[in-house]
């Protein structure tokens, strides 16, 4: 049974007892609380297209490591076609989706962890690599959701781990046995830990000798005692909380902040534990099979920012306007170059020791960087085509007034022929496309800052090669 | 009494009985719903810095209609220094509100009107122009509250507002005696029309003989009979219902729907009726007045988002960093271009046969642009320096419980020497400051949208004078 | 013998005698005229790679038509990876050689034209595949240099070829016999014209029935009776002219206008005659093709504009500064940019029933448009960091004086350990990156202009496929 | 006689004998060289506006130092109303030339000198302020041209000037006796040296007291002894030594190199002679006025742009086409802004100690990063408009020859009744405007580099006062 239906993943979840806040309170049945809902309907449609015919094309896969058909969310990237693949599953779920899905975290996570690992056995001769094979054949035995903890709360930010006033501004081990380590720490925007079943860790940046206790990877099932989930607050919460103007119905996403507070790893879980060398490269893989991941998702995204701005403009009465089409057409490139990006990182790939492949860094940090600078642009001009209805459209409550409803029935009206219901539904999924904080910021500051895909771009070019090209077509001389 | 104090305002509000829904509720004591009183709060800042000695040098004026001290907000431009003063005093007022104030629409709207009511009097004979400066007078002396209602609702867009299929899509008039006519239809955006005493109603876009019931101009009190505001959602409702997560602690905005039906307005505050050829000037001037004011209120706000991003650098360890400075160079660059070219504007205005100066209408448009589409540009800087924590930091209330309470205090702690509440502080106003939708939008589409300002400035440069410098310079004799 | 050596390359040239005019006077030996042998020295520059070991993994392949290996430049495109390999090619050249190397045009034409033959004949029972497989046949075993014709005059721009009042402004059939057609028409820019042996003329847009005369493709030798090549003038003759000063040392660009008065084309060559409806086809498949080119030309040639920068900064005695190696960063994500989309282009291509694969017209024409707008931000950034150096350095006559040389010596040098003159060769390469109009020209408008560009992409994107996402998303319900 | 005509500015250059090499030959008459004389007929231009009737408004003004009426370009800046007057002007001129006219580096730099060498004879006791009003008043009374020495060679950017290996690099004083002193070192890029009577030397940056030496200003004739002009080669000069395809008729920019062989200047001449704390406030000046210049006279320049573009379109059939339309009116948006944020840092200009009014640096090195970055674009789409045409048309000797002539008449005509001469006349004016060296470098580096204006904004912007603002909102207290 390597792939779940939704219901099965549902059943799944009762098992799971994490320790969880929202807004002030600890949650006990938090799958249902009306802010995880849309969530975990989000997994839940990641299920769905495992089982739907379509969907399994982009979402199945075959398994190096047991004789089953498993989900693609929990397959190491072993050639360039794995990792097309995962660009191309990516878009269309979010295409479908509106949003983010949660599972992918997980996926960059064991093909980060897996390159390095295999580095540090081959040098150490650690076991860590057969360690994290065990681990990922357990999930895929069992189709498990898998987050990963990577972005550590780091305090000040201008000071290395071990130079922290507070030891704990990065996650670490604070004791260790027989049996395994404790560790303590906090990792923020822990995109979807409160649906999935377990947590891998990575560690956030380079480490050196002084910080070896904080060059530590492993994984944790998300209800292991001590994981405290604390749920993040957003823009919209009211909208979940009384469950209309949600923009849109089914989906949502949230990211908690995850607090380890002594959390005991049994070894057969543990992936790194103090080889500093390898901690910086295994973010970096991490950062840039990321950014590749958005380099689909986001493109998926951007077909529904130009769907919705499109169908607005026809609701509005002005289909098929030149400098509307213009927009759109610029629309569309920002999110293919993001896509584009993406597909060639994959094409230019390069296999490690390991036998993981390794993304381009170059080409997916552009695409990142676009998807940072530019989606932004493309979400400011679907507002522009949409109209200042964005803004203000009454509640789905004032349209349900017997007072005032109809009168907003009247007013709200576009073009002839669409119902009022239904442009309201377009401008509030665009409210929800603009405005949803956690969307909005991921697609900044999501893999990591754009200053980092810059100087990642930079370090991972030859400018030296670059040099010696523009002097030999001038004429200049290298001894 | 010309200037009211907050605590006069704030009285005066016991007066007005306006009908209001919010989220599908008819509100009885509408100013005191938790939805409202922080725009409220804005406005009634407005009087506290009338009477305050460094504020009342921007937002008091001599009148030239009573022997006395004014609000400026309730003064004809009659001069170039009134519009460099109105963009000053606006530019004051955002900084220390962060936000909008609500009293321009009214401002730009009473001189927009006075151009033209003077024009269409020394055509027709019609006493307009009276009716206005009484009216004014009428505000001054009570220092009065005033919106301005132009956007009406529309309909198909890509019609008239007579050939609509409902008659009612664009506000008319549906009836007139000798007091006076009835209107109905429905103007949306009306930024703070719950905090005002009387609105002013100006025509949304030019209009023909065919439309001429739609070219009507008229004020009226803000509870009059037949006026319905409806409360316009906007992102952070939730915010503000439960009283914690402000962001800016004390100020908001919003802009119900207003609807009118079937409304009496007596002749003597009838400003315009039926002598269309005057509407698409008014707008027009409205538009190019409204661009102004935004000059001088988004450039205070950019001071307060450069303010905030600054903020959340220091706060998390990082001031003085090359790449920030960087960014902060390019958000000043462009919130000082966005008022410099309000203030050259108002510099190069020009007199109107009413006394009342008409900005330059290629420079306000210039400005507006600037802001439509490289604002969000400085947001996002703003979003990009603070980092990844301005999407989902946990809720005041979680600090509140006294179980992880103290953990967030722990672990979201940044530099040394920073409350942790503090940083949580900047990162809300940073929030608020990037996904109020109110104020996001109303930076596209506030004062018309951007094709508007383009072909504005379009139709207001002399483009056959360049074409002829060109020519000449290239040596091309033009018969 | 299907790879040519430089020298036989050279060699083959003395028997071409094309009609040249070169600023006002007809050239004879036009292959020796400085205005041209940068030019030829480019392309056999083409021939020189062609047998270098590492140059012929990318230049060379094996033929589908003969037992042979020929020049990548003469074989269609019959799967991804020649699209891959044909990217890869152009940025390894334009790598070498600093801008063009004319080859490209006619190796688009032919598939272009090939894909469409192939349908009419289908269709209309012709044989021009056969005749095009025929002539590219001979190309290939004698590794000739095709250049493609497609631009037109065009004369009046607002209407059709058929309404021009004279017309000769598109290219058209003027007499046909049972030996060939005669051909009379203008094209311009018309890249390396007076380098190749062999032309291909492609229509430059879609044809109707009344346009069918103009619906016409064929070959021709570059000196047929006729044909006349009038040398386009560009920006910085007088260095070519005088021998100095010259930048790029080498190479150069140059794109004659060629007038075709009666050219007489006999049927073997003649690929399309009247079949109007192709015309439209080969000319998009064309454009596809030929921004897919530009993919990998302009992102070899980035990489010379990224070298010289920051060679320039290092000869300033400014290595390693942070706000340079930010613009370095930001130059790197456009060029990477432009590549990527190409690359992604290649592999999402699709087979056509010639065989022959299409490149994803989404993809290519983004990448376009970013070759059309960023890349000339990325020159901008060059000079940027150069200085202003880049304006007007003294020239080589002034070094070579013994008056003045030594001061210009002493007073132009920058960081210890450079050499004055490297230094001014690298601000004279920067120069002639940035200000040769042929190529900064060819950016733009090279392979369409961006409205094409922008057109051709959203046609190309399934709109209405992204409308019911949203609308889905949003909850609304299509009958 | 204090306003000359351009007969007399002609006749009083026959005093002068410049020492000059123009492309490696000493030159005797160098203002009759071909390379030379399109910038001397800007600057007679000038001449002849003052004598104009419209011209005389924005370029006469009344003396303060002599009873007569004076060229604005040799008068201080004394009040608001003459910063507003400059802008204008210079727009003006711009707008008449198309390009540059030479004159305003000298006006800029008298009054950057004047503030700080008033404030050093108040602290010195110096007597340096009454040598530059008897030199002003000496300009003024000979209506002279006056250029200014700014920017020096500078060696190794990342050192100071006392430094240097060779201490050559910046310009200093190498000896001094009772009469003067002896200076030597070479200023790059000096605008019009070889039009003008009199130059002006200012430091080039700020300097300490090891750098005392470097800290020197004075004013010397253009043929003083040891002065050598080097004439800096830029794109476009076989243009003007063919004298055809010159694109702009009658006017050209150019910019030597001027280098000081110990060249004796007298104490009366001598304004700044070691007091080096003044060096870097006069280049702080001269640098934010030199941005305020080019906010003017860049906007007249971009109307050039904008028509050049405009009659393109229309010449190629293509009048009032909506993207056309939409893409001139962002190219007036950027060049508005430029002028608007000129005209704001007029406005918004403070005395100084001395009397002379400095402009807002904020807003004026704003329009200046606006200039920098932005005009690039507004080229890149008078390109885009115009089209591909603009790369590479056939010279004016082709046209004259009497084979081709005829059919490049015929062949590259455009819309009915536009003569293909006029088309050519504008393909050519817009190559000029696009790829003239001297004019697309100083949009960037003209009046100091791009990151030179981020850093003056940021240290001329109170963040302090901003991050305080946002503290205040967020309910953050300081102690």
């Amino acid at each position: 049974m390597a792939i779940k239906t939704p219901a099965q993943y549902n059943e799944s979840l009762k098992d799971l007892h994490p320790t969880a806040y929202i807004l002030g309170e600890k949650v006990e049945n938090v799958f249902e609380h009306p802010l995880i809902k849309h969530m975990k309907a989000s997994v839940a449609k990641t299920f769905e297209l495992e089982n739907d015919e379509e969907g399994r094309k982009h979402l199945v896969t075959k398994s190096d490591l047991i004789d089953e058909e498993v989900s693609r969310f929990l397959k190491f990237y072993t050639s360039p076609e794995d990792l097309l693949a995962k660009v191309r599953m990516l878009k269309f779920l979010a295409q479908n989706i509106g949003g983010c899905y949660m599972r992918c975290t997980g996926m960059d996570a064991i093909s980060s962890v897996g390159i390095e690992v295999y580095n540090c056995d081959q040098k150490y001769g650690t076991n860590y690599w057969q360690r994290l094979i065990d681990f990922v054949t357990m999930m895929q035995k069992n189709d498990y959701v898998l987050f990963s903890g990577v972005t550590d709360v780091k305090g000040d930010r201008s000071i290395r781990p071990s130079q922290q006033k507070d030891p704990d501004m990065y996650l670490h081990v604070v004791d260790r046995n027989d049996d395994g380590i404790v560790v303590r720490g906090a990792k923020i925007h822990q995109t979807g830990s409160l649906c999935a079943h377990w947590g891998i860790v990575v560690p956030t940046r380079e480490m050196r000798e002084e910080d070896k206790d904080y060059a530590v990877s492993f994984a944790f099932p998300a209800d292991s005692e001590g994981v405290i989930h604390v749920y993040g607050r957003g823009t919209l919460e009211s909208r979940a909380m009384e469950g209309c103007d949600l923009g849109n119905v089914e989906f949502s996403k949230f990211a908690p902040m995850v607090i380890f507070q002594d959390v005991f790893v049994p070894w057969e879980r543990v992936f790194l534990c103090g080889e500093y060398e390898y901690a910086g490269n295994m973010v970096r893989h991490f950062g840039n099979y990321h950014r590749h991941s958005h380099g689909g998702c986001k493109c998926g995204v951007g077909d529904v920012l130009i769907g919705a701005a499109a169908t607005a403009a026809d609701y509005n009465g002005l289909p098929n306007v030149s400098h509307i089409n213009n927009k759109l057409a610029e629309m569309l490139k920002v999110t293919e170059a993001i896509y584009g990006c993406s597909i060639a990182a994959s094409v230019e790939s390069v296999e490690t020791p390991s036998g993981i492949y390794n993304v381009d860094p170059v080409l997916s940090n552009t695409s990142k960087l676009y998807e940072g600078k530019e989606l932004a642009e493309v979400i400011r001009m679907m507002i522009e085509i949409a109209g200042g209805m964005v803004a203000d459209v009454p509640s789905d409550k004032d349209f349900a007034n017997p007072e005032i409803g109809p009168l907003l029935h009247k007013y709200l009206k576009g073009a002839e022929g669409v119902s009022t219901e239904d442009r309201v539904r377009i401008f509030r999924l665009i409210e929800k496309l603009a405005f949803e904080s956690r969307d909005i910021v991921s697609n900044i500051h999501g893999a990591g800052s754009p200053e980092t895909h810059r100087m990642t771009i930079l370090r991972n070019s030859n400018i030296e090669a670059k040099k010696k090209l523009a002097k030999k077509l001038a004429g200049i001389k290298e001894e």
